[in-house]
């Protein structure tokens, strides 16, 4: 059976029109689709081609192209809107009520969203993605005063990604400590994390995707062994039920909702706002 | 003077909601306002104490705030509507035109978007992360070949934040090479990059800027010194030139932009599809 076809025309990088896209398609469960991402087109030219390649793929398959497009020159999107496809522009969907709100004219400049207009936010986040590399893994002297939360949690229960990710998205200070067996034999807070409990976030899995992803890593290994896993997991769930500390179980979770519940959670400052 | 109030309100992450939001607020340039996200409101009871915040927001500031929503459920959706504010509904928008396109009534159910309904995206993303990781900094028996890209550039040209980016955004395994001193002086390749050529993307930087970023790292040092600066980057463009490497200026550019260029540029294959 042949697809639809998506499309996401931004004279951006595409991200808006992506996640804008994404979230819709995910509430039609059965909508078969194959997707293209068609970035930086700024010129009515450059729409005039995009049309025809959306054309052409609405001829091959047989089914009417679906387009999700965030360009603001009018120009440019009126180009688009030539296309024999469902063509649905966020800018055109709600440009015109905030102008009628804020009352004021927009811009209909493109390159504003995800454009370095803030050089300090930018700086944030290259600052908070050297700060989680330099305090991912517990060794040595880690920086814990600076950090604005410590993902506490057995390896591979999600600490590294989800430290980056907040780093990247939001700016956020993030360090990571991995109870190691030691750790969570002695059932104590290692002594380096005494004093920053108020930072300290607990991470956990669900034990057979613990030891599937261990698996992957180190096959056949202790390390990836079920009974291992379930007792290192059984021991850091007593360890946080002890200290109080709270804690989210990512099996279930991706990246992006993972720090988005650490942040709401741990009531962070985000560094860089939209 | 009173600046207005943003809310981002999400049954999810608040992602979508920020990102749609953020585009649509930078095409005013003159509008002051401050937000606040509200993410994971599932419930109407929920809903209700949302709409008595944005109440409170606009009585306080005078002005009406400004709403930026993503709510999949209908009653839960009909209780922020009641708030005094211009509620800019993004599901509500859309997902009227994609279910008569579609023929098809969409699922009305939250916590789909950013979901881990896809384990192998999960996974293509982590695995993409720990590539970057083990693969950052050009010492040591690194692994190009499996490398979808291997950015390189001065040191704090961005390669390492862009790295991250393409691997967490679309789960692409990218490594990077730092050029240093005794490369740029030789003029060559190095030895260890000749095999993967066409898999090189090279980063450069404004002189001014780069010099500034160094400042803050190591202030006072040789290696922050605008003549060092303008010699290793004038002697990196040298090399893309002879080599015939594609190549970015990073200095207007968001990490999103620049991950997307290279995307683009690179004709790279995404593992992580919306």
């Amino acid at each position: 059976m042949n697809k639809r076809t998506v499309f996401f025309v931004s004279d951006q990088t595409g991200v808006t029109a992506e996640t804008m896209g994404h979230s819709l398609l995910t509430q039609f469960d059965s909508a078969q689709y194959q997707s293209t991402t068609l970035p930086f087109i700024a010129t009515a030219e450059q729409a005039a081609e995009v049309v025809r390649r959306i054309d052409e793929a609405g001829r091959a398959s047989g089914l009417r192209p679906i387009v999700f497009a965030t360009l603001v020159d009018d120009a440019v999107r009126a180009v688009l809107q030539q296309a024999n496809a469902l063509v649905l522009d966020f800018f055109a969907a709600f440009l015109g009520p905030l102008e009628a709100e804020l009352a004021m004219p927009s811009a209909h400049a493109s390159g504003r969203a995800h454009g370095m207009a803030d050089l300090a936010a930018y700086t944030a986040r290259i600052n908070a993605t050297n700060f989680a590399l330099a305090n991912d893994d517990g060794a040595g002297a880690r920086d814990y005063a600076a950090a604005d939360v410590v993902l506490v949690g057995v390896s591979r229960s999600g600490k590294t990604p989800t430290c980056l990710y907040l780093a990247l998205q939001y700016g956020v200070y993030a360090a990571n400590y991995p109870l190691a067996e030691e750790d969570l034999e002695s059932g104590e807070l290692p002594a380096v994390l005494r004093p920053h409990r108020q930072k300290l976030f607990g991470l956990t899995i669900r034990p057979d995707r613990l030891q599937q992803i261990r698996q992957e890593r180190r096959p056949g290994s202790r390390y990836a062994s079920l009974p291992q896993v379930q007792a290192e997991l059984r021991a850091a769930l007593a360890l946080y039920a002890r200290l109080g500390l709270p804690f989210l179980d990512t099996t279930q979770c991706s990246i992006e909702e993972i720090a988005s519940r650490i942040l709401e959670r741990q009531r962070l400052e985000r560094r860089v706002r939209p």
